[in-house]
């Protein structure tokens, strides 16, 4: 079957994000990229598109113009990625799913939860794909321990233990430098900074694993770098609605951590370990067991851990793997709608507008409980 | 000098904190046990006794024969170690204390606080010394991550991180294990459990290496196995008087987590952290430099860690170590009281009665905190 | 300016080494896959390019078929990637280069010393490129080793401590299994087993970061499993020209170790460690100073080291991004080339057919060695 | 049973070995220290020996007056343990041990294999005690390697791979220093520096895990600092008796390793790996199994392990413990005969003359075939 036609909104020249969702669509050969208003500058847009390989009738200056010249081509995008600055999924989410284009959206989906019951109405009524880029989902051990819990080889999970902790804004002399300080400001960053911005990984990930959906929450937010009026350190307690408890800490003035995306699971039979800094490691205790240490590319994973590995055994597979798979995901639930068969289970595990949605829930109800002091505060 | 003249309440055969307390008061040949109720049960006590060289008058059936025995003799104990089971802490360091004994405990110094502000009155008025075995103080990275922040290294310490997580508590089929079920009655244990049992370490770990006494917290309390009353599990926001916000896991429930006792520590100009599992390295990243790995018995360390040191670096110089250094500085406060002379200002590290206090004290509000869904409660 | 026009020769569905190249080459929007003879089944490798998106007319049913319609084109292939079975490497890396290609050999570049002084010479006579794929060279820290020792920080360098040892060979059950025993039959494999597989990148690496070319050697093989006639474990001690020390120790009888290619290298004024299962730390010991911690992606690394890397610090860029830089270099080299300038020297690492001879006299010298018992041999 | 006495010549003031034996050989309260010639000083050996609890009487100036005080006592010493300089270990071991002492000697047991076969033929013919402080083999987890070997766990034993490398000796500014020369001298410390001061620790701990004894041995020496006469780096192949081959690499110029005393056992049906600076876990993969870790104090360890711990899991007990088990070994032996009694078969396990003596003769051999470019030499 040839590439699915693949189009993306931001992303440019010097943009962090832009290379890894490259990176990740083109891994496995499912997309091409065929169109793209890549730049919030119009003529770097188009030049850098060129230079991608994209024919010049389909780089535009603007999403408003993608959408107007791609709506109604006969060659159509199968898929739409936007990666521009966060105050914009919204609009540019609805526009597309609203045109009929499915959608892959940057994190977050949108600016308050409001936003993303309307984006969830939408892909409802319209049966289009709009997905949210929690990539770090795409891990296969992460993967992997979705599915130990979902088979029951840890019983009931009594608790998650997550954290997403790094010491990037760390720098009170570097807290007034506007690169950072729009995190921390209400007007440009909403009603969380890292919690939002960080933390909010962490959430989803407890969450795909033990598949349960959040109930309520209790947050205690601190602002320990100058006169912030956001939140740079949090902790907060979640209760799931499958029982489970989750303590989830996260901060940007961890000096010393790089990126300190951790998972703990906790269950009758079991416990789960691992961190995003070694990714290819899965430790796994059972209740009165050992320890065993699960390696990425192990025969004895699970079907899902291991549809998501691609290198050997032994080598780092690495990020640009996880969010390739998420890409996958999309590929294969895109051509199996082509060949008008139903896609494997195994490629549905990629995140949602629904996730997007109780992740915004997730943040306002922590900003609220936040300035009740910690009172809990269902989502 | 003549070695130091030591008894010991507690500890028998059998016990698992006897050994401890044994290996480290023997360690550094400061201390020669010379007296000893060391059993329940007072015919194996007392042949126990026999068996580690105490004579034959000096072995006592219970406590109140020792004090008895000992309280008017000329060659009188220098330091009587408390090592009984929890309830009896109280009384019998009360009665000791009173006597004009110095007295090391091991913690909890009491089980309420009003007893313990009680032990602390009466040692303001002897001058006794009353010292509570928060014995992982003693390690000699511990001792370096507070001599780096009192001498400013962090600059203003924003965030303490501290968890002691193990799993040992977590079979659901062991609950009712008599060994096991005690520590989650309230008639037994009082109000907290895990808290009070591990955390408790962490949290005085975080006062010590901070150089400050806690002002209030919010703690969230969870009991995730069969229908326990008292707390598996708990999460605690702490705010210590100097302004430094702490955050504390502590759970028995943590299947794989073997002895998970850390502590991490951001402050304005660099983080600190350390793991109880691996306590021969600590790693310091100056804020915007790279991660250094400092190494016990490194020449570069300070005054404070260098003393608490025994072994060449690179071998493991384990837990016994880390308690002799709380009997070391005993002894070399007995010594220079006995020779008219001050004692060294290095000496003074070791955790006393008011450490004791301000822990019931954390304990106390936790309990409330917890029991008021989280809100803050002053210590 | 336009992607390169690439042509691969193996790679076919199924096998290991495909993906890897794949991903590599496309990884930075560089090379366009334009051309393919696949497969030694010659319809498998048609339909499997076609797939890859290759038009029907560049789709070989073999090599050479492949040499035949492409010498001719007008639109030339930049680079031709060959990744058949190693026997037929120098055979086909000959006639492309022979024809004017551009050729990236998988290593081994040939069988014998011999053939791989007949491609360096090829390639000094037609001034066209034939690199070999060390690809571990292309890790980012790999390279600041490299650069560090160039720069003289290390000082002199005295001793390099090489290993690459796994225990995927290890099972008596498995010696049979044809798809492990050609690897041990000398007809098949040549004069080394795990030595020419697996130590020769440790030996490469090595080489690399040093800056030099080896002199003479001493090797110790052992056949370990069964009765297999070539090494599955093998010692080898390693004068480099400029004086370097270097210890080499590689296996393929190792149980537990997974990919256990690491480098230490020790200097006059410090020392270095690396493992290619964590290759996203590298830990630099200043003598009598501190171990420091460098992150990949650590704003203080060489330009070699920052020009390497694409995903931000903290994450795990993987190993197809190691192999990434190779196809960086040779894609930087072409397009300066067409472009009639002068390529950045920092393009000129990937390796070359001269570290392919140096591996194969390697080879052939530990061979040579092994048999008598542990004599030096010169390489 | 009251407590053995025990006397100690050398390991006075200052001494790095001297706490060592003292802290290890009181933990268990086995012994009391009851004589002893600690320093060449005679004033301040006596005056330490005072301060340590020795009568007046029984602290000598030397051990030529210590042995001339001891051997007609009717209290008799139970051990004396030798820890004075290398050069003086045989002429004091053989001196005690004629006049019917038992003595655990610091290694070298000597400096020759001579010398060391007139000790062993000293024991042999008056059945005392010789036993040499390869201390580190007293670690829960080394013995825990050696019952799995002795099991049959892993099968016919193939290869092990032992490591010891330490940097401090990295320096050529520090190469004259008096306290680092003496140790590449000839004229002072004998045929081989790192590998008879460090490297035979490894040496011993392979024999001691395999249960087998070498046969030959080829080895490489390297003086990399200044015009150091003894190797400050080996690389040393062996081959033990029962068909095991062994690596070892030793070293004193790796900069940025501490301690780095590391065996891997690689056998038909698993691997085993452990290293010092982690004393706590040992690392085992079951062929075609995934690694488990076992920890020191784990219930489901082997007899011998569970004997040699003290403090409970999690803990890290350190390297004075693993001394404590060579004692706690040589006190079973003793008490036993005292009482008539054969010793439990597990307290056999204390390195011996023998060890010793193989230890002298591996090290003659690596000499001879180093000077003979790595030639094998049978041991």
């Amino acid at each position: 079957m040839s590439r699915l036609l693949w189009g993306m909104i931001g992303g440019g020249e010097g943009s962090q994000i832009g290379p890894a969702h490259r990176i990740s669509a083109g891994m496995d050969g499912h997309f091409q990229l065929a169109a793209g208003a890549l730049d919030i500058d119009p003529e770097r847009g188009k030049s850098f598109a060129a230079q991608l390989g994209v024919s010049p009738d389909r780089a535009y200056g603007n999403w408003q113009e993608m959408l107007e010249g791609e709506k109604s081509r006969s060659d159509r995008l199968d898929l739409v990625t936007i990666a521009t600055p966060n105050a914009t999924h919204y609009e540019i989410s609805r526009a597309f799913l609203e045109a009929g284009f499915n959608v892959l959206c940057e994190k977050p989906l949108t600016m308050t939860a409001e936003e993303a019951e309307h984006i969830v109405e939408i892909t409802r009524q319209s049966g289009k794909i709009c997905a949210v880029n929690y990539g770090y989902s795409g891990y296969p051990l992460v993967r992997q321990m979705r599915a130990m819990v979902a088979a029951g080889e840890l019983g009931n999970i009594r608790l998650i233990k997550a954290e997403f902790a790094h010491g990037f804004h760390a720098d009170a002399e570097e807290a007034d430098n506007p690169r950072v300080r729009w995190r921390y400001d209400p007007a440009q960053a909403g009603t969380s900074a890292v919690f939002a911005d960080a933390g909010i990984h962490a959430f989803h990930m407890a969450c795909f694993v033990a598949g349960q959906v959040p109930a309520e929450l209790s947050a205690d937010f601190a602002s320990l770098v100058g006169d912030r009026q956001l939140e740079d350190d949090a902790m907060i307690n979640i209760r799931l609605d499958g029982g489970t408890l989750c303590r989830l800490w996260t901060s940007a003035i961890a000096v010393g951590r790089m990126h300190g995306l951790t998972l703990q699971v906790f269950g009758e039979k079991g416990g789960l370990s691992w961190e995003q800094q070694h990714p290819e490691q899965l430790y796994w205790t059972p209740l009165n067991g050992r320890t065993q240490v699960l390696e990425r590319g192990d025969a004895t994973l699970s079907e899902q851990a291991t549809r998501a590995s691609r290198i050997a055994i032994g080598h780092a597979e690495g990020m640009p793997v996880a969010f390739a798979n998420i890409y996958h995901d999309l590929a294969e639930v895109l051509k199996a709608e082509k060949a008008g068969v139903a896609p494997s289970h195994l490629a549905l595990d990629y995140p949602t507008a629904v996730d997007g949605l109780h992740s915004m829930k997730a943040i306002e109800a922590a900003a609220k409980s936040a300035k009740a002091r910690g009172a809990w505060v269902a989502i």
